[in-house]
């Protein structure tokens, strides 16, 4: 059986920013995980002494503290500035920006949608913008039951989800509003090794995707490799992995999403490669 | 062979409003045709008196000018302001809507796409408002080849076109760009007699569509009958009926675009009724 990496894949700008910023700033700890990547996040504290917190009441006496990439809600963020604590903030750039577009169109009188999962912290800190609120929906289907206030409508969207799902919601949108602005805040790290990923799935026989099972980014390359190679398998580490997966395979195509280390994929492949088949 | 009318068709509200208008106006001349409809000029200018110039340079020693449904370019309508004549504007108020959303973007520093047809006088007027120019395009493989120079966009559309063709167009933009600001400026009598259109045209064997062979609404609704019954015909007067059309079909769909008096659709159904089939 080959084994093929995806063209694009793994660590995205954000990421890799957010890490270098924790090895620089020894002994501090992150508000919640600061990626959606356990081992990763293990290797921080081993060997930099950087320690997660589940959430910011555990942060009184915390000598640094850093923001996760997904970023905080604003009241979060304010109460740390305002605290003895020093923050060091590794909210991803692309995440900064619908935070302030949230704000923004709140502010000029729009009624905003987030496409994304209202669980998922990266939409928590977005929504925290929204200074009225925001409609936060997973789906198209989900809008006919929303009732809209205003007919000016702002849109963005979680930066890890797919963009036809996004298109979706804006084309009903716009039949229904008169006005939509749309900001499409989907990241091109994520469009990149989405694409990447499907055209993968078009060639292998099985499919392996890399990556945390709370990472959104990671489940979205799994939903894209899954509808043109329908044995695609999410797995965290080697022990996910199942032999039966790859029996009388020809070609295995591996990907994995944006917070996952290449010392993880080299550790994955290496066991791949030791599957007899 | 039974005869059906849509649920919907024939004259909306700008149309309605402008006749209006021109018959309370008598004497007055129009800057160009008022309505896309042959037919109906012919019968304002006989019973009301009512000419129809050109364009803007035989309007000299007129006393009235009545501005058309479909608008005319901002500079013409200076030129006739600042003259002596009297003018009368029955530019239909969901035209000026797309003429003004292009001044204000213009002046937010928006790069303007119009979808709809650059000879068509509704479009020569909205794109005149554009000020540093816009990019009017008929589809959205016309897109590929437009050099934006900014990263945001604002879209309007010809008040007549089919939602879905706009949806394609801003779906592209939402899919290539960062900011895409969507003003449906498509009616909603179009959409009403687009959608009613469609309905009959599913269950009739032969459609006929009467209107202005010049009406951007009456094509598109041919467009869409055609889709979903093949023999489905546009006509301006009941001289361009052919009865072989009619051979051996059971149901005859009847709808009208949006500048076709009542007057004529009852003439035409009329004719169509004495077809022997």
């Amino acid at each position: 059986m080959k084994i093929k990496l995806a063209t694009s894949y793994g660590f995205c700008f954000g990421v890799k920013r957010a890490i270098k910023i924790a090895e620089n700033t020894q002994n501090a700890s992150t508000i919640g995980p600061l990626i959606h990547n356990n081992e990763e996040i293990n290797r921080l504290r081993e060997n930099f002494n950087v320690k997660t917190l589940h959430d910011i009441s555990e942060a009184s006496g915390v000598e640094k503290a850093i923001i996760r990439t997904h970023g905080i809600p604003k009241n979060d963020l304010e109460t740390l500035v305002q605290s003895n604590v020093e923050v060091i903030n590794a909210t991803c750039p692309y995440v900064t920006k619908p935070q302030e577009i949230c704000e923004k169109m709140s502010k000029e009188g729009y009624e905003i949608v987030i496409f994304g999962d209202a669980n998922h912290p990266e939409v928590k800190g977005v929504e925290s913008y929204a200074i009225h609120g925001a409609h936060v929906i997973q789906s198209v289907d989900e809008l006919a039951d929303v009732k809209f206030k205003r007919s000016k409508i702002a849109v963005v969207s979680q930066t890890t989800r797919k963009v036809s799902e996004f298109l979706e919601i804006t084309s009903y949108l716009i039949t229904h509003y008169k006005e939509v602005r749309v900001f499409n805040t989907i990241c091109n790290a994520t469009f990149e090794n989405q694409d990447a990923a499907r055209e993968l799935a078009k060639e292998a026989d099985v499919v392996v995707v890399i990556g945390g099972k709370n990472s959104s980014n990671t489940k979205q390359l799994h939903s894209i490799c899954k509808e043109y190679c329908p044995d695609s398998f999410l797995v965290e580490s080697e022990k996910d992995l199942d032999p039966s997966w790859f029996e009388g395979k020809m070609l295995c195509g591996v990907t994995a999403g944006a917070s996952t280390p290449d010392w993880i994929i080299e550790k994955i492949i290496g066991k791949i490669s030791e599957i007899k088949v």
